[in-house]
C-alpha cells in the first residue's frame, strides 16, 4: 500500500506543479511576454515558494535545483499554455482545483521540511505557508504587479494556507500524526480554498477612507 | 548597570521593528490590500533587512525566524494600523522618529553581525547598510513601485546608514569601540536622517536633461 | 602564458561587470532616480546574477562581498554614466559589445562554478544562465518594470545565454574542456547575442489573440 501512498503523493506534486506553472504561463501571456518569459515565469511561479523556504530554512542547494522533475513538471505547464493559446480555450475550474490542491499539499510538506531543518513550530508554519503561497508573489512581482493574493476582494489563500501550516506545525511531532493526517490537513485547505472560490469569501480589509 | 543596557536595547529594537512595519502598513492600506496583504508587508518590511543579511553572511534560518518577538513587534506595528485606520490619525512625527531610531540601531547591529561572520570590513558596511535600508526597499517592490529610498527628492535615508556602517565597520575591531561607541554612531544615524527629513537634505541627482 | 590568460581574463570581467552597471545606472537616470538609487540600481545590476547563484548554491558569503574589485568596478560604471549624462552621449554600441561579452562570461563560469559546487549539469546550465541574465532582471524588478528579457520583440538574452551554459555544463567534465574552450563557448554567446541585436532577431511568442 505505502506504494500507492508514494505514487499517489508524485501524482498530486506534478498536478499542483503544473497548476502552480499555467497560472505563471497565463500572467506572461497578459503581460505580453515571449517564449522566454512564458517559461521563466512558469518555473518561478512553480518552484519559487519551495525555493525560498529552502534558501530560508538552509537546504542548499534548493529541491528545485536537485528534483529534476519538478522543473520537467513546471515546463509542462509552460508548454500546454504556449501551445493552447490561441488556439482551445484552457479549461479553468480544472485548473482552479490543481491550484488548490498544490496549495494545500505544498504548505503542509513545507511545514514539515521546516521542522525537519530545525525550526520552531511557528517558524515552521511561517515557512510552510510560504512555500504554498510564495511561487505566486514572485509571479506578481516579477510582472510588476501587486501580488493578488494581497490585494482586497481576493479571495483566501493565504489565510487556508497558514491555518493548515499552523495546524501541521502543532501536531507533526505529536503521536496524533499520520500520512492520513497529512492528507487531511492538505485537502481541507485546498477545500476551504475552493469554496472560497465558489462562495466569495474574502479576507477582511482596512476600512475603506479616502486616504492621502 | 548591564541590565538596564540590555532592556534599553530591547526597547529600541522593538519601536524600531514597530515604526518599519507601521511603514509597511500604511503602504498596503494605501495600495488597497486587505489584512493579509497588510500584514504580510509590515512583517516583510520590519524583517526583510536583517533577513537580507542573514541570507548573503549564511546566518540560516535567520534571525525573522528565530528570535519570535522580532515577529510579534511587527505584527503589532501591523495592528496599530489595521485598527486605527479610518478611525484615528496616526501621529506621523513618531512614527518617522521611531523609524530612524530603527535605520541607526539595525546599521549598525547589522555590521557588527556581518564582521562577527567573517565579512571583510567594506562588505560588513555594505550588509550593515542593506540590514537598515533593505526592509523598505522590499516593501516598495512589493508594492510595485520604484524604492522611495532612490528616487530623487527623497530625504537621505541610505546616506547615514551607509556612513554608520563605515564608521562601526572602521572601528568596531579596534580598542576604541564600546557599547556607548555604538550608541554614539547609530544615534549620529538617526539624528542625520532627522534632520534631512527636517531641513529637506537630500542627495545629488543626475543632470536633469531630457532623456531617450 | 598563463599569466596573459589571467590578465585578460580580469580585464573581460571588468569590462563585462562595468556594462552591466552602466545598464543598471542608465535605467536608474530613465526612472529618475537620484545617486543613491542610481549606484544601487548600477551595483545590483552588475553583481545580482551572481549574488542569486551564489545564494542557491550555498556560496556564502557571495563572491560579491568577498571579491571587492567587483564592486569597484559596479561603483566605476555607476561613476561613468552620472559624470556623463547630460552632458556628453555614452556611445551605445561599445557598451552593447561589452554587455554582450559579460554575458558570455558569466554565463560560461557561472556553471563551472555550479558544477564545482556539486550540482547535476542541467541544474548547473540553469545556475549559468542564471548568472549571465539575473543582475538585468533584478534591476528591471527594482525599477517596477516588467524583465526586458522576457518581453515580446525583446532581442535574443537568455537564449543564447541558455545554450552556452548548457554546452559548458555538458563539456566541461569531459576530456574536451580547457580553456579555450570555454573562450569558444563564451564567445560564441556574445557574437550569437551581438548578432540578434543585429540582425533583430528574437524569441517566438505566444499567439497574438486578444485576451480578457
Amino acid at each position: 500500500m505505502e506504494r500507492w501512498v508514494g505514487v499517489a503523493h508524485t501524482g498530486f506534486v506534478l498536478a499542483g506543479v503544473c497548476a502552480f506553472a499555467v497560472s505563471g504561463a497565463l500572467q506572461a501571456v497578459q503581460k505580453r511576454m515571449d517564449v522566454v518569459g512564458l517559461a521563466s515565469l512558469a518555473v518561478v511561479t512553480a518552484l519559487g515558494g519551495g525555493l525560498l523556504r529552502d534558501l530560508l530554512i538552509g537546504a542548499v542547494p534548493p529541491a528545485a535545483l536537485t528534483d529534476g522533475w519538478l522543473l520537467v513538471g513546471a515546463l509542462l505547464g509552460a508548454a500546454v499554455v504556449f501551445l493552447a493559446h490561441g488556439r482551445v480555450r484552457l479549461p479553468r475550474r480544472p485548473m482552479l482545483v490543481f491550484d488548490a490542491i498544490g496549495l494545500g499539499l505544498f504548505c503542509v510538506e513545507g511545514t514539515i521540511k521546516g521542522l525537519a531543518f530545525g525550526l520552531d513550530p511557528y517558524a515552521a508554519a511561517v515557512v510552510g505557508t510560504l512555500t504554498g503561497v510564495g511561487g505566486g508573489v514572485v509571479r506578481d512581482v516579477l510582472s510588476s504587479e501587486v501580488p493578488s493574493v494581497f490585494r482586497q476582494g481576493s479571495r483566501l489563500y493565504v489565510v487556508p494556507a497558514l491555518a493548515g501550516a499552523s495546524v501541521t506545525a502543532g501536531l507533526a511531532t505529536s503521536m496524533w500524526w499520520s500520512v492520513w493526517a497529512s492528507v487531511l490537513v492538505a485537502g481541507s485547505v485546498s477545500a476551504v480554498r475552493i469554496a472560497s472560490l465558489r462562495f466569495h469569501w474574502k479576507a477582511i480589509a482596512p476600512r475603506d477612507t479616502p486616504t492621502a
